[in-house]
């Protein structure tokens, strides 16, 4: 079994990859949960979704979220009802929230519902979120705190970041099987996400980071940061905000105490010397992934990492 | 004041007439929620929307409820996650029904809910639901009883209806204001609606009834029955099951506790003595609503007897 530890569209995208090197029932991924926000009364979890709806090719190809052809009429009349609708949510793509919603009001716990959601699309993986308790991602910017998303979204990474601080993490335990998963996997990727936000948040959930450190599964990242910039989201901005140099080199040190290897791009080869003496193997190869045959590429070459 | 006691397609048309000779802010709607149903853990009152939509100019004219021009993606998706979705819901209508849960979750009863609805959608009349409490219409078939919805939409009318109940009937009272609208009001209208299970859902809660009795306004109802036949809906079945004739007379007993006159169509002037001897009088005029002409002279039928 391999585990992927996943953020949102960079993540995603390699997943892409994985799930035509690695045969789906042979996945699990561990997701990351602490942008989930509510919206209209509604259990929205961005980066699960942006996995499914990829992973399921429903997902809209140019914007990395939501459903490809998705309309947005829900959203105009819930304007007119006095809503701040600046996070857009796509008719097609309520369904999943209805869903979800129904399903945790009925008692079902997030873990289960993504289960069915995965399913229902008709995808194979195993796609755990990484709790199912209160788990939310704020950003605190001058005096004031706010939810990643409203940073994120409605902001759109304006705001200069002092920190981030996840909500929840005093008491989140991990979901069912993410502890055992990375035990027993026969390899662990750490997906070309976010650090701080979407891995970093997985990771500060009680018990997980400790799991990969104990694991004997090797365990192969790839930086999501290309010559010092983020490929997408703002990454390099929050790294340095945390006080982390935004390189392959920050990378590797947000993960020095549990990476085996990790796969930069060629315009960093010069940072080689230096990941190697952070005791991790540098692996340089071409990241970025702009058609499927460079997912496919990525995804082999983390996996030819398990098969020493 | 004029007060109209409403349901769903018939109702909404003649009050379409009603706003045109009326001021809308010397107008109270007390509408049916016995219709109320929950889909998606969404609470959905199909008869005040229908009410609500119409006045606003938003109505499916062809189907008499809905929004013209919605779509149904979500719904399309939703069919995708297991749920069975006979009862269809647009993704506009959807907002509707996002905003009114959302709402009630957080606390606001659905009188509260409807009037900013109603304001929303730039109407001026005032809409009150009936209750705020449960109540729900059945229908008894055989050994099943059914909510009222899956008799009309799931079923078709097709099940032979034993008789008909409503649930909470016996602890629901009267949302704010629909007793003291009854009591002060200088003239009400019954619409042409369903006589048991719209109208007769109304008069059901606790109260209103007697109010009606006890007012001194004049009371003019519209026959739904045309020749025997409804216009729209299975009130000529739902009527004979529950032992009343299928006519205008059937109408008139049905309110002849309260009402000071009833408008029958013309092919039912032959009617007129029994109307009489029922102590209603009859006005006899064109009743069917194909054009906003003939919705503005019903409606102007109706208050010419509150200016005696």
């Amino acid at each position: 079994m391999i585990v992927a530890l996943a953020g949102g569209v960079g993540a995603a995208r390699f997943l892409e990859g994985l799930i035509r090197v690695v045969p789906q029932k042979r996945i699990t991924i561990v997701g990351n949960v602490g942008d989930d926000i509510e919206f209209y009364g509604l259990h929205v979890s961005p980066d699960l979704d942006i996995v499914t709806y990829t992973l399921a090719g429903l997902v809209d190809p140019l914007r990395g979220w939501g459903i490809k052809g998705d309309t947005f009429h829900c959203q105009k009349l819930l304007q007119e009802y006095g809503y701040k609708t600046w996070f857009n949510i796509g008719d097609r793509d309520l369904a999943t929230h209805l869903y979800r919603t129904e399903q945790m009001h009925g008692g079902k716990k997030l873990s289960a519902v993504t289960a069915s959601i995965v399913s229902r699309l008709g995808l194979d993986v195993t796609l755990l979120p990484s709790t199912d308790d209160l788990f939310q991602t704020y950003v605190l910017s001058g005096p004031r705190r706010m939810h990643f998303q409203e940073y994120m979204v409605r902001l759109q990474t304006r705001p200069k970041v002092r920190s981030v601080l996840f909500k929840g993490s005093e008491s989140a335990r991990p979901a069912p099987h993410v502890i055992r998963s990375i035990r027993e996997a026969s390899g662990i990727v750490i997906c070309p996400s976010n650090p701080i936000v979407s891995i970093g948040a997985i990771l500060a959930v009680k018990g997980i980071r400790a799991a990969l450190g104990k694991t004997k599964a090797s365990i192969v990242g790839v930086s999501p940061i290309v010559g010092g910039k983020t490929v997408k989201g703002p990454a390099d901005k929050l790294m340095k905000s945390s006080g982390i140099e935004a390189s392959a080199i920050g990378v590797a040190s947000c993960y020095k105490d549990f990476l085996d290897a990790l796969i930069i791009d060629k315009v960093d080869a010069q940072l080689v010397p230096e990941i190697r003496s952070l005791g991790i193997k540098p692996i340089v190869t071409q990241t970025l992934m702009k058609t499927m045959a460079d997912k496919v590429h990525l995804a082999r070459k983390a996996i030819s990492e398990f098969r020493r």
